[in-house]
């Protein structure tokens, strides 16, 4: 059942969770950004993580990560005890709203599947990765893993049964900017309201509809009009200093859309240009350096490639 | 500006508006079910009801009437000063949850289009036909004009500006159920709680976007796994006795889904063939008969076919 390698390493995308008007159920994956996973078999049956090469400090306990957690579990389903060693590379810092914990999960899934000889499907990864999740937000929400395993821009229809659908990539770039903030999945969580008013309701339906159609179509200007959030922006606007400034910057620099990356703190933005894609994180970054507020910030396009064995 | 003819003959077709999990913004047009309306020239300035041909007994008073409303307006906008007598044949029950409020609007409006020698765009006949439908209900709603003017599945993704586009058309039959109930809209407006919950509203997204999904890529399997209302629905069920057991019927004799047509109290059924359709309908009005109630009932592809002249 297991091949006679001895070691698999992938990658796995940035992703961006909720696409605004996409609340937990829409995502898509950056190029090139991600984080990097090597499994190494063992024979003593333990899930070990060896390194975590990163810029935050995290710990090296195997209960707490969401690679191994999901290793773990996955090991015990299908009774493979050989073990094995995690050498971590986060490309993504925790925390940022780039989809980080989904990434480390989905890293480690995707070199595990290389050992097996008939590997597990995309919507086995998601079922694993989503224990992930539940370790970092207290939720399964598939709006950061589908992405990084599928690809492109993804739908989670459902997660019982487990229901992705991969949409039209679009050909854009993605200006994400990470101001350096901490805003914790499970606080941003918190804020929301348990409810959403009719009206709200209704005008999101509309604009998630539209985009949807322009996704289809290709249509840039129903894109651009639909990409409006009024239901979970106005609620976590305030979790980030300078949002509502800064959003208008990338605006008026000529961003298609700008909103939160996920949960935040992140932020990011759409662009039909690489030229355009610098002008616009050059002025949101001077935005936020007004609010004394200092940013990593990357350009990429949305990617069609999910998490891949390098 | 007016042409030389004396009279107009126009068709609306029905419409249903919701498509289950679309409320307020999705709505498909029926097949020859639907209103005519005859607009013959005047000389006096007068807009008047000439007659109305119904199994309802409507008044003849203008202010009353969605066509002579959107008439009497669409006139003072472009000061066509001239006077319409108006011949309305309604093939549509008010009340019934088929549109029939918009089809009058809609059939006088393009009659009325047909003596412009510059005519109005479509955006300009669903802007008016929205006066209408603001007499009818209360609120200026466009899921059933949209699809009544362009046929086929129309997304309204906003009434200001108007932004109205149009979907793939699926091969697919409708069955539509009136059972003998009156359910007023504003009624069936009113029940409805001013918040959905969160969990629901994403839900329903999820549903909306897979819906969404599938009449682009023309999944059907998607169609029906989408085609699942959380939030109307189980608010409006009370009222049309026996909506619930209908509605399993309808499912297990093969429907791809069933619900609400618009408010209410109509329901209607999709399938992929004629054949399907006509069982479908026969257990339908059965589940009825049960609960002792008389229904009528339409066969209906759904329509590419938008309000036209005749």
């Amino acid at each position: 059942m297991i091949k006679n390698i001895t070691q698999a390493i992938a990658f796995a995308p940035a992703t961006s969770a909720n696409m605004i008007v996409g609340f937990d159920i829409l995502g898509f994956a950056l190029n090139d950004v991600g984080d990097e996973v090597t499994l190494i078999k063992r024979s003593d049956g333990q899930i070990v993580i060896d390194s975590i090469e990163s810029e935050q400090e995290l710990p090296l306990i195997s209960s707490k990560n969401t690679a191994s957690i999901v290793i773990q579990k996955v090991c015990a389903d299908f009774r493979i005890d050989c073990g094995f060693s995690l050498r971590i590379k986060k490309g993504i810092a925790i925390g940022s709203g780039m989809g980080g914990s989904a990434a480390s999960a989905v890293a480690a899934l995707v070199a595990f599947n290389h050992f097996l000889e008939v590997p597990l499907s995309n919507e086995q990864l998601v079922h694993y990765a989503l224990f992930g999740e539940e370790l970092a937000s207290g939720g399964k929400h598939a709006d950061n893993v589908a992405p990084c395993i599928y690809g492109g821009v993804t739908l989670t229809r459902s997660i019982d049964p487990i229901d992705i659908i991969k949409l039209p990539t679009p050909e854009l770039q993605c200006i994400v900017i990470h101001p350096h903030l901490v805003v914790e999945t499970k606080a941003a969580r918190g804020i929301l309201k348990p409810d959403v008013a009719m009206k709200n309701y209704v005008m999101q339906s509309a604009n998630l509809a539209g985009f949807m159609a322009a996704l289809y179509t290709k249509d840039i200007g129903l894109l651009k009009r639909s990409l409006n959030d009024v239901v979970i922006e106005p609620q976590r606007a305030h979790l980030v200093p300078g949002f509502y400034p800064v959003k208008e910057i990338a605006l008026n620099a000529g961003a298609l859309a700008c909103s939160f990356s996920g949960s935040g703190p992140s932020m990011f933005a759409l662009s039909e240009t690489v030229r355009e894609a610098h002008e616009i994180a050059a002025k949101m970054i001077e935005g936020f350096e007004q609010f004394g507020i200092k940013t990593d910030w990357w350009i990429s396009p949305i990617s069609n490639n999910g998490a891949h064995v390098k």
